[in-house]
């Protein structure tokens, strides 16, 4: 049984109905790709894979799906939205050819929903040669308004339901770092302690990975984005994870250094101040505080400490549907902390060749410290193997 | 020891560069995504996760990665290419701010190298708002050439090396079904039977899945595209995998249908025909002869059998560093099949509710049949369980 449910769907529609007239858009276009797919499931619970995908809210009549010359099978066992239109302009990158195919142009569509003037969130994904072929077909690029900005408070405080799908996808996560510290051992490899973690998760109710997850070990450890690759994990070196699971469209992460063997002391210390830190980010991230006092304060703390040179970012960004999302929470941020807004809390520190991420979700309270969406195995986790 | 060493990069970038001097372009760039970092990752060995990356190939002087502002000690570690450049258009499409940092824009970079006219692979993916700013600095719109056909040649015959990479990722993909076959049991959830998989594949040496892979069972068998979910595979329904590893950047893919306890005969007879057809595919496709040809002759047949309607594409499409990569094997295709060329052979068939997948990778001869790249369990799998 579903979290979400059709109702859900209907009332962001709805919801999104309302951003367009407010904004006398004739429609709200949300666009998805394989790798962000968050606003199309937000609206539809389809996610692309390969193909593009978008979903056509007008401010009069009933929503479309729209995608791909290939997934019409796949977008109809999935989607929440009836109406399903499929465009050449989102087929592969490397652009098929489907001979004899006659599938509708943005022109075609926009004649059937009267579209003059559209709002696009997921402006800054949109390919350029989309984008011409949606401009001409709505009267010029001056008719395309960007628009994450006015779709964004929809989702920037969650619903109990998503806070259900969040916390089931955190718990998926834990799932997946638990089995990574049952199988560790020196000699393996980055790529296949997160294949590990990936069938943990899957067991543990997860759909899929949250994010393309890693390990970074010894000299990868100061990466803060990264890939996993077939570099043995040793004794003695910082080996930190970055884990996350999805559930009903909704991703989570947790973060974490492990060290195998004995840890240098220089090093404990350093994982010790990250932890510190990042304790205290939830203790700080309360409803009514402003958003760049606390991450100022996580930052002082860190630079008292002797390790300001380390910090890259941070310490929290929005969650949801995508794994980092709006709104960051850095020094120069300056909204409010309200109950109901997901983060992730993520201190990712690094000095010279090494680095680290303390990371978990946290749920904004209306009183008190934030709560913590996950917690497994976190402490400096070193392990006598 | 990886497949690929320097000089092979060094070898595409110089072959590049060359494209850049007929074509009377300043500069050849590509461009990739987390979920299409083919093009990145073939000239410079980084792929990017998160944020956006290109490769600066200039006719004259040393090309340069281009990447975010969150990506440079990931970047660092894996770029076969020294010069790197961080610049702001290629931050997360969420946007984030880092407060205080002064990246160079496009302008600064077409300023250092001189550009007055490029070539841009990759040209379908580039987001609108990245046009915006490359077009402005390089004197407009038109002086941003579609290069995507200018550079494919370069890696649409395969080297040894390359070859060498394909054949690894298919093996692993082989232990990624073998995997499959040996842990299935009716209530498994589709999103699981891919964990285990996954696991098995980094286990057997992949860096990740080649793509989101998937378990397609019962009513969502005729999914052609799709991603894993939850639903319990069953008895008696034709459950479908499209399996694929990564190794050094080449991706692969298995497809099979796996029955579990009996197969009723229709559905056994409708899996034949797409078994046969996807051998004739492989001994079809010999140097020399014409593309669209072979496919017709594939359809042919499957038209003979009484399944002319179960058709959706193919039989066969490029691989390489993307699973799914020109040129596609199509009964509307002119090119004529050379040595080197390699594909995946894919046979999606599918009618009402029911449809499943043969693939495996082909490499085309000089002589004889393609060889075939992966052929585990490459038969009707009905499985006591």
């Amino acid at each position: 049984m579903s979290i979400l449910q059709q109702k859900d769907f209907d009332a962001r529609l709805a919801a999104a109905r309302e951003v367009a007239r407010k904004n006398k858009l004739d429609a709200i276009i949300v666009f998805s790709t394989e790798s962000e797919p968050a606003q199309v499931r937000y609206f539809s619970d389809y996610w692309p894979s390969f193909e593009t995908a978008a979903v056509l809210i007008p401010a009069k009549g009933d929503p479309a799906l729209v995608i791909g010359p290939e997934s019409l099978t796949f977008a109809s066992a999935r989607s929440k939205i009836a109406n399903i239109i499929q465009i050449m302009d989102f087929r592969e990158s490397s652009q098929p050819e489907y001979p004899g195919s006659k599938l509708p142009t943005w022109k075609d569509v926009a004649k059937r929903y009267g579209l003059r003037k559209v709002g696009l969130s997921g402006y800054y994904l949109f390919p350029h040669v989309m984008m011409v072929n949606l401009a001409r077909a709505v009267g010029g690029l001056k008719n395309v308004m960007p628009a994450d900005d006015v779709v964004r408070p929809l989702y920037m405080k969650k619903s109990p339901a998503e806070i259900r799908c969040i916390k089931a996808a955190a718990k998926a996560s834990e799932a997946g770092f638990k089995a990574i510290l049952a199988a560790i051992r020196p000699g393996m490899t980055e790529s296949e302690l997160c294949g590990i973690a990936t069938a943990a998760m899957t067991a543990a109710g997860a759909e899929t990975t949250g994010y393309p997850i890693w390990c970074c070990s010894g000299p990868n450890s100061n990466q803060a984005i990264s890939r996993p690759t077939l570099r043995k994990v040793k004794r003695g070196e910082i080996i930190h994870f970055s884990i996350g699971a999805k559930v009903e469209g909704y991703s989570a992460s947790i973060g974490r250094p492990v060290v195998l063997g004995k840890c240098p002391k220089a090093t404990r210390e350093f994982l010790q101040v990250g932890l510190d830190a990042a304790n205290m980010t939830f203790d700080e991230m309360r409803a009514g505080r402003k958003s760049g006092e606390v991450a100022a304060k996580i930052h002082e703390y860190i630079k008292s400490k002797g390790y300001g040179d380390t910090i890259l970012y941070g310490p929290a960004h929005g969650c949801g549907e995508m794994e980092c999302e709006y709104p960051f929470l850095e020094t120069s941020s300056t909204y409010t902390l309200e109950e109901g807004m997901t983060f992730m809390q993520d201190m990712f520190l690094h000095r010279g060749a090494q680095g680290f991420r303390w990371e978990d979700g946290l749920l904004v309270k209306s009183r008190g410290p934030a709560e913590m969406l996950s917690s497994y195995g976190r402490k400096i986790n070193i392990l006598d193997r």
